[in-house]
C-alpha cells in the first residue's frame, strides 16, 4: 500500500505537468573562489585575461552557431546578445583597468559583472534588466575559464535523466542532451523562468523552488518527479513505483475516456447547453485546441506575437498569423484580443517605464490608445484577416466609456481606408470588450449598448475587485472567486448583457472551475473559454450535471466565502 | 498690467503652499572629481584616509549635538545613524582594503559608497533602503574632506533667502539658518521628500522637481516663488511684484472673510445642512482643526504615531494621545482609523516585504488581522480612551465581510478583558468602516447591517475602481471622481447606508471638491471630512449654494466624464 508519509518528499512549485521515474543528474557549477589578493605583475594579469577572453569568445561562437541551427530565432538571439556583451569595449576596458590596478583578472571580472548587473537592474526598462542576465552569464563563463574550472559535461546523458540544479541558464540548457531528459527539479526560478518554459515545450514535468534540491540528491539516484503535485519522492521503493506507474496508467485511461466526448455537445442532464471555446496564444495552439474539440477560440492573446523581438511585428506578419488562425478554425468563431501589454507582461522595446504598481498602471488599451501607430497596425491586420474566417475583435482593460468609443472610432477609420483601397474584410465583424475592471462592471448596462459581446476576464476582475495582487502570496486568501462580491459582480454583468441581448462569456481561470459551472449557467452565461487541455474535462462535467439545483437568490445574499462554498457543495 | 507670458517662468511640483518674494541662494556642492589613477604609496593613502575619517567623525558629532538640542528625537536620530555608519567597521575595512590595492582614498570611498548604496537599495526592507541615504550622505562628506573641498556656508544667510538646490540632505538643512529662509526650489524630490516636509513645517512655499533650477538662477537674484501654482518667476519687474503683493493681500483678506463663518452652521440656501469634520494626523493638528471650526474629527490617521520610530508605540503611549485628542475635542465626535500601513506607507520595523503592487498588497486591516498583538495594543488604547470623550473606531480597507467580523470579535474580546479588570470605557462607542475597495461597495448593503457608520475613502476607491495608481502620471487621466463609475459607486454606498439607517460620510479629497458638494448632499451624504484649512472655504461654499438644481437621474445615466462635468457646470 502506497502512503506518502513513508517517503522522503521534497516540495516545490508545479511548473510543468507530468510524472516521471528516472535517474538524477545534479548539475552544479564547481565552487568558484575568487582570489582576493592583488597580483604582482600587471602584464601577466592582462595576458592571462586576454587569452581567457579569446577562449570565451570561441565558446560563445560555437554555442551561437549550434543555437542558430537548432533553435528559433528568438531563442538563439540570446547567444547573439552574449557575443555582443563579451566583445563590448566598455566591458573589456573596465576589466583591464582593474587588472592595471593589480587586481586578479577573475576578481576584476567579478567586480565588473557586479557593476553592470547592478546598473542594468537599476534601469527603468525591461530590456536592460534582461541584459543583466547576459552580463552574469558571460562573466561567469570568463571567471570559470580564468580559474581553470571545467564545465560539467551534460552533452551526453543516460536515458531518463532528471536534471537537478540550483538554476539553469540558457547556455546550460543549450548544451544539454535534451532528448534524454524526462524532468527538471530546480532550486530557484518560477513559473515563467526559462527552464519552466523549456519543460512545458518539451512536455515533461518541472518543479521549481525546491529548497536545497542539489544537496538532497546525488548523481545516479532513482527518484520520482510528480509534476501534478509538485513533489519529488527521494526514496521510491517498489510500492511507490507501482503507485506512480498506476497513476500514469490512470491518466492515460482518463485521457481515452475523455476522447469519447470529442464531437459531442456540452449539454447538461436537464438539456442546457454551453459552448466551449479555447484560450490560445499562438498559431501552433490552434491544432491543440482542435484536438480537444474546441468549438471556437474564445481568447487569442496576441502578446506572444510581440514578445522576444527587437521591434513590434509588422502588419503583414500579423495579418498572416490572424488569417492562418481564422482559416484553420474553418468558420468557427475566433475572438482575438488586441495587445494587452503592461502589468506583469513587459515588452522591452515598447519602453514602458517601471511602475510602482504595474497592475494599476499603463497597460493594454491605455497604452494602445496613446500609441496609435502601433495599435492601428494591429487593427488593420485584424480587419484584413476577417475576410478569411469568423474573426471578432476584443478590447482589453476597458475602464472608461471614452476608451471604448475611441477604439471603435479607430476601427471605423481603418475600415474606411480599406474601403477606399478596395481591400476586402468582413463588414459584419463583431467587436466586443473584456469586462475586467470594477468600473466596467458598474457601467456594464451602458457598455452593453456599444459592443457585440462581453467576455469576463476573471483573473483581473478578481484582483481589482478584491484589491489583491494575484501574484502576491501575502494576500492570496482574498484572491478567490468564492467571495460574494465576485459572484455579485459577475451576475451584474450577465444581467446587463442579457437585458441588451448580447452574448457574454468567461475567459479567465474560473471558467474551468467545475464547482462554479452551475453558477455561470444559472446566470445565463452559456459560453466558457478555457485552456485547450481543460476542454474535454469540462464537457464531461457539464454532460453529467443538473442546473436546477442551485439557489441563486441565496447565493446573491450570502455574506461570506464559506457560505458560498457551502451553497455550491450542496 | 501683469501677464504671466511676459516673464521667464520655471515650473515644478507644488510641495508647500505660500508666496514669497526674495533673494536666491544657490546651494550647490563644488564639482567633485574623483581621482582615477592608482596611488604610489599605500601608507600615505591610509594615513590620509584616517585623518579625513577623524575629521568626518568630528563634523558629524558636532551636527548630532546641535540636532539633539534643537530638533525632535526622530529628526536628530538621522545624525545618530550617520555616526554609526561612519564608525562602522565593515565600511572602514572595505575602504582600507581598496586603498591597500593602490586605490586613491576618495575613489575607495566612492566605490564603497556605491557598493553599500546598491546593496541597501536592493534589500526587501524600507529600513535598509533609508540606510542607503545615510551611506551616501556620510560618504560624500568623507570624499569632500579627502579632496580638500569646502562646504558652502549656509549658516549665515541674508534675510528673505530662497534656497535653490539640486537636492538637500538632512545634513544640509541642519546647518542652514532656517529663520532667514522664505522658500525652497529643488530640482529633485517629491511631495514626501525631506525638504518638502521641512517646508510645510516651517509654513513656507516649496516647489520640487524644477528642472535645472540651479543653472537658471544665481546668488543674489530676486525672484518670486509661487507655491500655490508651482511657479518660479525669474525676472519680476515692479508689475509682477505688485501683482504678487496684491495676491498676498487678497489671500489675507479672503482669510479674514472666511473667519466670519466660524461658529456658523454649514447650511445651503434651501436649508439643507452638512456637518463639516477635519482630517488630522496628530495631536498637534487638533488645535488647527478647532481654529478652522471643525465640528468633529472625521478621520484621525494613526499611521504617524507608528512612523519614524524603532518600534511600535506602546498601549500607554497611544492611550495618552487618543485621550488627549478626545479631551481637546470636548465631546465632539472623534473618528479614529486603525493603523493603515502598507501601500505607499511603509514602516520599517513592521517588516512588510517589498511588493510588486503594494497598492494591491498586504496593507491596513489585512496586516493588522495577521499581527494580533500589534492590533490589540491599538484597540485596547482606543477603547480605554473612549472613556474620555466621543471616540469612534473605524477599520480601513475592509474587503471581505469576514475581515469585519474578525475585527469586531477582537474588539469584543478586549472589552470583556477590560470589564474583568474593571477598566472604564464607553460601552456605546460606535464602530464603523471605510468604504474604499470595490468589493465593499458591492456588498455595502450587507456591511451596513454590521457597522454604525460608513466613511467613504475616495482616494483609494477611485484608484481601485478605475484601476489607476493615483501616483502614476501615465494613468492620471483615469484617476478622477468625474467618471460615471465613481458617481454610481458612491451612490450605491449612500443608498445602502440610508436604507439601513446608518450615517455615511466622505473623508477623501473629493469631499473638498466644491463642484461635487451638491452631488453628495443630493445623495444624502451630510457629513464631509476635509483638511482643516479647507473647512471654512467649504462652509462658505455650502452657505451660498442650492441643492435642488441638480438632475440626479441624468447624472446616474451619464456615460462619460464630460457629460458629468457638463451636468455639474449647469
Amino acid at each position: 500500500m502506497f502512503k506518502l508519509s513513508h517517503y522522503n518528499i521534497l516540495k516545490g512549485q508545479k511548473a510543468s505537468d507530468g510524472i516521471g521515474i528516472g535517474t538524477v543528474c545534479v548539475y552544479e557549477d564547481e565552487k568558484v573562489r575568487i582570489p582576493e589578493d592583488p597580483i604582482l605583475s600587471i602584464e601577466d594579469g592582462l595576458s592571462q585575461f586576454q587569452s581567457g577572453h579569446r577562449q570565451a569568445i570561441e565558446e560563445i561562437d560555437a554555442i551561437y552557431r549550434k543555437a542558430k541551427a537548432t533553435l528559433s530565432d528568438e531563442e538563439s538571439e540570446i547567444f547573439g546578445a552574449h557575443k555582443m556583451m563579451v566583445e563590448d569595449v566598455e566591458y573589456i576596458e573596465a576589466i583591464e583597468k582593474r587588472i592595471k590596478e593589480h587586481m586578479h583578472p577573475a576578481k576584476a571580472v567579478e567586480e565588473v559583472k557586479a557593476y553592470f548587473v547592478n546598473m542594468f537592474q537599476g534601469l527603468d526598462n525591461a530590456y536592460f534588466r534582461e541584459r543583466a542576465l547576459d552580463v552574469a552569464d558571460v562573466s561567469n563563463r570568463l571567471i570559470r575559464i580564468l580559474l581553470g574550472l571545467k564545465e560539467k559535461d551534460i552533452s551526453h546523458l543516460p536515458n531518463e535523466t532528471i536534471i537537478v540544479a540550483k538554476d539553469l541558464t540558457p547556455s546550460d540548457t543549450m548544451r544539454m542532451e535534451k532528448e534524454k531528459v524526462i524532468g527538471f527539479i530546480i532550486e530557484r526560478g518560477g513559473l515563467t523562468s526559462h527552464t519552466a518554459i523549456i519543460a512545458r515545450t518539451l512536455g515533461i514535468p518541472a518543479i521549481m523552488g525546491v529548497q536545497d534540491a542539489t544537496h538532497h540528491m546525488e548523481d545516479g539516484q532513482t527518484i520520482i518527479i510528480d509534476g501534478q503535485d509538485g513533489w519529488v519522492i527521494l526514496n521510491p521503493d517498489e510500492a511507490a513505483k507501482e503507485h506512480y506507474h498506476l497513476l500514469m496508467k490512470t491518466i492515460e485511461e482518463e485521457e481515452s475516456m475523455l476522447r469519447a466526448y470529442v464531437g459531442k455537445k456540452a449539454k447538461t442532464l436537464n438539456h442546457m447547453t454551453c459552448s466551449l471555446h479555447a484560450n490560445i496564444g499562438s498559431v501552433e495552439d490552434v491544432a491543440v485546441a482542435l484536438y480537444y474539440d474546441a468549438e471556437g477560440i474564445g481568447l487569442f492573446r496576441t502578446e506572444l506575437l510581440y514578445m522576444g523581438k527587437e521591434q513590434a511585428p509588422s502588419e503583414e506578419e500579423q495579418f498572416i498569423i490572424y488569417k492562418e488562425v481564422a482559416e484553420q478554425m474553418k468558420g468557427k468563431e475566433v475572438t482575438i484580443r488586441t495587445l494587452d501589454v503592461g502589468g506583469d507582461k513587459q515588452i522591452a522595446y515598447l519602453n514602458i517605464q517601471q511602475e510602482e504598481n504595474p497592475f494599476l498602471g499603463y497597460r493594454a488599451i491605455r497604452y494602445c490608445l496613446d500609441h496609435q501607430e502601433l495599435f492601428k497596425t494591429q487593427l488593420r491586420a485584424l480587419i484584413r484577416a476577417s475576410a478569411y474566417g469568423n474573426i471578432q475583435i476584443m478590447f482589453p482593460m476597458i475602464t472608461a466609456y471614452e476608451e471604448l468609443i475611441e477604439a471603435k472610432a479607430m476601427l471605423q477609420e481603418i475600415k474606411e481606408e480599406l474601403d477606399r483601397a478596395g481591400i476586402a474584410y468582413n463588414h459584419h465583424m463583431k467587436v466586443g470588450m473584456m469586462i475586467e475592471t470594477p468600473a466596467s462592471v458598474i457601467l456594464a448596462d451602458q457598455f452593453a449598448k456599444e459592443v457585440d459581446f462581453f467576455s469576463i476576464g476573471s483573473n483581473d476582475l478578481i484582483q481589482y475587485t478584491m484589491v489583491a495582487d494575484r501574484m502576491n502570496t501575502q494576500v492570496q486568501k482574498l484572491y478567490s472567486p468564492y467571495y460574494p462580491a465576485i459572484i455579485r459582480a459577475i451576475h451584474q454583468v450577465a444581467k446587463a448583457a442579457i437585458a441588451n441581448h448580447i452574448p457574454v462569456s468567461i475567459c479567465g481561470e474560473i471558467a474551468s472551475d467545475h464547482k462554479l459551472t452551475n453558477v455561470w449557467l444559472n446566470m445565463g452565461i452559456h459560453k466558457l473559454s478555457v485552456i485547450p487541455s481543460g476542454l474535454l474535462k469540462l464537457k464531461h462535467h457539464i454532460c453529467h450535471m443538473h442546473t436546477d439545483n442551485l439557489h441563486m437568490d441565496q447565493l446573491l445574499q450570502a455574506n461570506t466565502r464559506e457560505e458560498i462554498i457551502n451553497l455550491l457543495d450542496k
